[in-house]
């Protein structure tokens, strides 16, 4: 019987998480740009359960559902599929990380996001309905915790607490906000005391910004849980990408957005030290979303090997800090096979005409 | 039946080759950085399956065996297993590129690249012995036909022209050298006179150096190849990443070579580019090496699809010249629904630490 | 009879400063690096005249007495004089200011920055003394205003203030501190009333930070003042370079200080941008300090020709927007002859090694 | 008596050339960009004066007249004079030069450039008696020598070289080319054995590239006259501005041209390397060009102290390698008082939003 996931927090576990699945699995050949709806559970099975298999290897502790976007509107107003329901692809993609999660000891996770209702009328019965319905799969496939993430709104993401909160399951919630606030200019501070107060045993933050800045924005809803006495375990699931000119709306904004994002793609060493960083600020739920790749999870859990106590099964094919260059027959390759080589290059774009930072547009 | 690779290219078919395995791997997590060995093709066949299948979606035409470094010699070296013989991986590979191939109408090629025995001792008994053991596995299993890639020096390129010959199935020979010549200072032209002499059908260039530089290179062996009134097929290759600062030792001088090339990477767009590029200078089978994900290949089967005459499998999760964004909420996201917005795009690196180009160490 | 400094302002003119002194003249050759003492004022006197006679060609309304650094004790320390005394350099440079200034309307300004003393003792009647001795030459030269700038603690500022007004002249005051506040993190608003407080009745900010920087702050400075019902009028004179990447400790800090700022120099077309923005938050008092040269002062002139009602005598050598190269023998030069061309110009360093921004070291 | 050029160059003595004048006095406020005519030789000859006096004081043994575009054609169609002719501005040049010379040990060299009407007409006696015409002041005033300079075609500068031979003055010629050779594919090498024989005892190149560039073109040009068996002196006098993107047309092509330059000026440290390289090649008349102000070429002169014997005076002002920093108040200033910290800094742009290389426009 595997350990939840509030026991493995509450016992001080550093919980790794999963990678995004849309920007990934888009690369792949299997999800549309713009659409990003996931009917790929039932379409190409395989090519879904690969890549939970590689977050697996890669150290994760928790797959969650590839259901992002899985609303029965969303996929009429897409086009992609006609002949198959929201439901099937959800009931598919339960399935899908319920096998994955079994080859190894991870839990599965089944996850709500904001609605398009909620921003054009903001009715609460109608909101909630919407996580309802969604939730009554989950609850079906019996996942072993949900996630209310992707929030700009903290009032919704108040009511998606909610409803989850009735079966009984641990809720976690994710914002995706920046260190100024959520959308309403709502502080992280308050945004965390009000998810708490909703129900959420986990708060933090996902997607929308880089990691660093992602750390600081749980590091504020930290303080604000402090200052209001309350308690709850702290997560964070940023984009794998660097946004360092991105204001509070997040990387959407970016001009690369969605098809030319190459450049801002993380290194495995970035991520050793947004592991790091996280840790070090007191959160134990690591895990990220749009732009990480599987070895980018792999690179969170071997700078938290000590901490965890093991290394993760694709530790076989990799070696810390590049120790696996060693033997390279070329004398100027086997020189970076060293911890301060990689912590201090300052990678180079390769382009010439390209700028440093962009403007945003919004 | 499917149509053999000179019946294809001899009737002007554009051939559309797969990406690059190791790095792609690397970063699944199932093939080690600086030691690169094929181990994975028996230990996790799901894995390989997939790349090759996201592939072959992408529009590739071949289907290149898993068998990178896969000689005893290099397995022992590298200590990544001890209880699996190169023969096993080379079988266990073909019949996985077999499987996968034979989903479309792929064709499966065999290759072998340069030993460490030419540089060691130039002995061309040796030399060859080792090019004929590995061709006995391709023989075995029946490949469709057979590519010498990844030769620094001519000479060793012609020998292995020469024992692959013997099958009597068709040979294409790439060499990863630079405009200058290969690295003895022949010059292109005069490499692809003599490959083609040796008996090679296709020549052409791989790895090392970007795609513009490669279809560069190309052009001189063509050029070669017309003034020694030659004819041969043309094959290219190339790197997935930008190189403006490589000189002809090519991307392992690269201080970002192997752990930190993210920024490097091409974007689809810049696909689309090098596929015109490389179709206008007469090459006819045009694919990538390291750096290339299944969504760049999908680029070059997107840029020729008119000369094709059709769109591959990946292309319906895919909208040309970024379509897909016409029904996003965002107007500042749809209005990057057009050519011009990608083709123009100077993206930023997100890195204002950073620079453009670095210095080659060799 | 000339007008003076606060006529001027009271009128709602608009009063264009002067550039720096030290870093243009160690590259003319006259002024030593580190010690940036101006014994130059004695024994190149012409070479002082001419780069004032520049600024003032370029629309200057103040010639500032070329005095920085000019007490005995810096002398000494720097060895660079054993022969000149401050009192013989700064009567010097007073009747050199003098002279060219009144070759144009402009008037001569006396200035006074932080003391040594202050830091290591905070004696107010030390530090005063100080600024006694000196003020003494500035009376004695009857220059039309005195200048408190360069000071990081508003509290010494305060004191210089004090002694200033004693003169009966007008007392302009500016720090070198960044939006975040004074050194010891009195914001910028308190700054801004106690030196109102203490007998400025012009408040500013100079040096330390690039235009756009100091222009915000110098904006709340202004909000300070609104909020505790009091009125000055307001002055910047930033930095001629880029720092987007300071802190509040300024442009020391930067690792190409002093010795490598080229590739941060602003064009005359930021130098526009910046007159403009000062202009639109209030400022009046416009001018520059470090790394302005005569070109970026005449900018400064031609932008707000319209509101000062001329041009200066050097725009005679300038036409707006480029105009100027609407004669050109080459085309695409030609093209250029525009103002939206130069507005939007994303200017390349030239150095593709380098990256935008460093890290501050202190 | 002073000696002349060709008795010091002979004695193997290095002359440290003077920098350009009309990007330098644009920027004080004397030159109309585009047009580049030198009437403040006439009108506000004191800031002539001082900026000959600058590059004297820097070590320049050579001062030149400041009389480039100063033909009767040129003065009418700028316009920007009326009252004043070419030899008034002409012969004020030469006195003004004359003047400055002798207050240090320096010659004075007048100069002919290209013509338009070798572009029109490509008329030898029309071409010819536009040099003759202008040499007749040269003439009148007894200049010490002449160069033929920023000459685009070896065919023209072949008569102007011959048409200054017939005073018996030395004549040093230098081209505006890159290292593929002039504008009608004449390689350098071909290029200075014309000159040679043409009676140019000096032959170099200037302007339109950067220092390395042009020591990589008169290198050719030496080889060229070693092939030839011709012996002459080697002069090179190239761009203060790195311009590492453009092509055989210059920076003219540069986007940035001539208002937007400033992010590719060099450093003190970049001329060093400079005056090292050229050195280094053989050549011994080692000056600037456009973008090099007087501190430029004080550091060519300390680069070559030891190899020349002695520093210029403005090294009074300046100590080698940053030692001036020694007694900074910060440490961290303090800390950059040593060579290989000058010598190994990437500075940054400060500019997050600009590139690192343009597209040349031509």
């Amino acid at each position: 019987m595997k350990k939840g996931i509030l026991e493995r927090l509450d016992a001080g576990e550093v919980v790794i998480g999963d990678g995004g699945y849309v920007i990934a699995l888009e690369r792949r050949g299997y999800v549309k740009a713009g659409h990003w709806t996931p009917e790929a559970a039932v379409e190409h099975p395989d090519a879904v359960k690969q890549i939970h298999r590689e977050f697996l290897r890669a150290g994760a502790d928790v797959i969650q559902t590839f259901t992002f976007y899985s609303s029965d509107d969303k996929l009429k107003l897409s086009g992609n599929v006609t002949d198959i329901t929201a439901k099937q692809i959800n009931e598919a993609a339960c399935d899908i990380a319920r096998e994955v999660a079994n080859e190894g000891g991870a839990l599965v996770a089944g996850g709500v996001s904001q609605t398009p209702v909620y921003r054009d009328s903001s009715s609460e019965s109608e909101v909630k309905a919407i996580f309802k319905k969604q939730l009554d799969v989950f609850v079906k496939k019996n996942v072993d915790f949900l996630i209310v993430e992707y929030f700009e709104h903290v009032a919704e993401a108040e009511w998606a607490v909610q409803v989850l909160k009735t079966t009984g399951k641990p809720v976690a919630a994710t914002l995706c906000i920046s260190p100024e606030g959520d959308i309403d200019m709502v502080s992280p501070g308050d945004c965390a005391v009000r998810l708490v107060k909703a129900g959420a045993q986990i708060v933090g933050i996902n997607c929308h910004l880089d990691p660093l800045t992602c750390v600081r924005t749980v590091k504020l809803m930290k303080e604000g849980l402090e200052r209001a006495r309350l308690k709850a375990h702290l997560m964070v699931q940023p984009l794998g990408f660097h946004t360092p000119e991105c204001n509070h709306k997040g990387y959407l904004s970016l001009p690369e957005f969605p098809f030319a994002l190459e450049t801002r793609a993380m290194t495995r060493w970035d991520m050793q030290r947004y592991a790091r960083e996280a840790y070090n600020v007191g959160i134990r739920y690591i895990g990220g979303c749009c732009g990480f790749e599987p070895y980018h999870i792999r690179a969170l859990s071997e700078e938290l090997a000590q901490e965890r106590g093991f290394l993760p099964p694709a530790s076989a094919q990799h070696e810390m800090w590049g120790k696996g260059l060693e033997m390279h027959t070329k004398p100027w390759v086997r020189a970076r096979a060293r911890r301060e080589y990689w912590e201090n290059l300052l990678l180079a774009s390769g382009r010439p005409k390209c700028p440093s930072m962009a403007t945003p547009q919004d």
